[in-house]
């Protein structure tokens, strides 16, 4: 049920290795292998940078300089803040979805697959720090354009989860409620968490997202 | 348990007399008044523009049109958008401290704290359009002079709430668990909502905290 971190790697070359993201100069396979890494670690830098001093406090030389790159060099990548912020969308969003289709796909229940949804969040998190905060702080800030896509793919993760609600609730593992309401609650949990969980000082994100989880599951009312 | 709109009210206005938003020009009462009220309009004004082009999409102009006023008369009033951000923390998490120990002094059992918190979050989302996105999401882009005592509160209030959970699991009205995770839990459930909740399309505000509060109460697991 864990979210194997090879998963989150996948999705993140996927993501980068979307059209609107594409390198800019074709050549030989090595030098778009060396471009997906390179974008990688730009874009691991920025959102290292956001989550520091703020997505508005950030210019590309500051980027260029954490990615150890000349600024015309970086703009060789990456045509600026507003990509970076989109690709950080799109590997945010785009993990999360994988791994609930993953987990539909395997045959897990329910419940198992609403488990998973908290576990993602705090591997995220923990992963990569500084996505999370752009993802839920700067969204509104992306081009409009950009912001379609992002939101139809959100939109469509929220409903897929509030189904899997809806289901667990027929099946009996998840008491009946507002399926749209519980699922809130249960995004408030994790979601939230990127206010106070701190990856580096806290314990492992596995143990975080249990406690949690639990604490859900169970209640604050006493059996 | 219910906040009373009087409450909120009480607290903005002992917010926004807080010595650092004190009219500039001193004089009568009743222009003492007038200047508070004239500050509260211009909070309410700039905090619906906020939340609908965000806090960097706005600049005085658009806040002096929204009050009604013309630019030199909004500055009599306010600084700049920094002064108004400050007194948009100070009255969201104002409130929220107001309300808790209101309700500690009055005696409320812990349980019912705890659900006020939820009440209180849900209200302030409905009653004040965009001073919760502003509160949580442009906090570091507060003076860092500003941060900190806005910091202090929040990390009270935080704390408060943590020792509420605690005495909620020693009285037996709460589960025993991590009293510091539940919190967490607690404040997830309630502050997310200003993601998804529509205060002029949702349900009233006490009714989804009900409905909220109910669910994190009995837990996912049926009983």
């Amino acid at each position: 049920m864990s979210a194997p971190s090879s998963r989150a790697t996948a999705s993140e070359a996927r993501d980068i290795d979307a059209p609107t993201t594409q390198p800019r100069k074709r050549g030989p396979k090595v030098d778009v292998e060396q471009t997906l890494r390179r974008k990688r670690e730009i874009l691991r830098g920025a959102a290292r940078l956001f989550d520091k001093v703020g997505y508005h406090g950030v210019n590309m030389s500051m980027i260029a300089e954490a990615a150890g790159l000349k600024k015309p060099t970086l703009y060789h990548y990456i045509s600026g803040k507003d990509e970076i912020l989109f690709m950080l969308h799109e590997l945010f969003i785009g993990t999360l979805r994988q791994n609930t289709d993953a987990r539909l796909e395997s045959g897990a229940d329910a419940l198992a697959v609403l488990r998973g949804v908290v576990e993602d969040v705090f591997k995220l998190i923990h992963d990569y720090p500084g996505y999370i905060r752009a993802f839920f702080e700067h969204f509104r800030e992306l081009d409009p354009k950009k912001q379609a896509p992002i939101a139809a793919k959100r939109d469509e993760y929220v409903t897929l989860i509030i189904s899997v609600v809806r289901k667990a609730m027929t099946e009996g593992t998840v008491r009946k409620a507002d399926p749209t309401l519980t699922a809130h609650c249960l995004f408030g949990i994790c979601n939230w968490a990127y206010q106070w969980y701190r990856p580096h000082k806290d314990p492992a994100p596995e143990v975080i997202a249990t406690k949690c989880w639990n604490i859900f599951l169970n209640g604050l009312a006493p059996r």
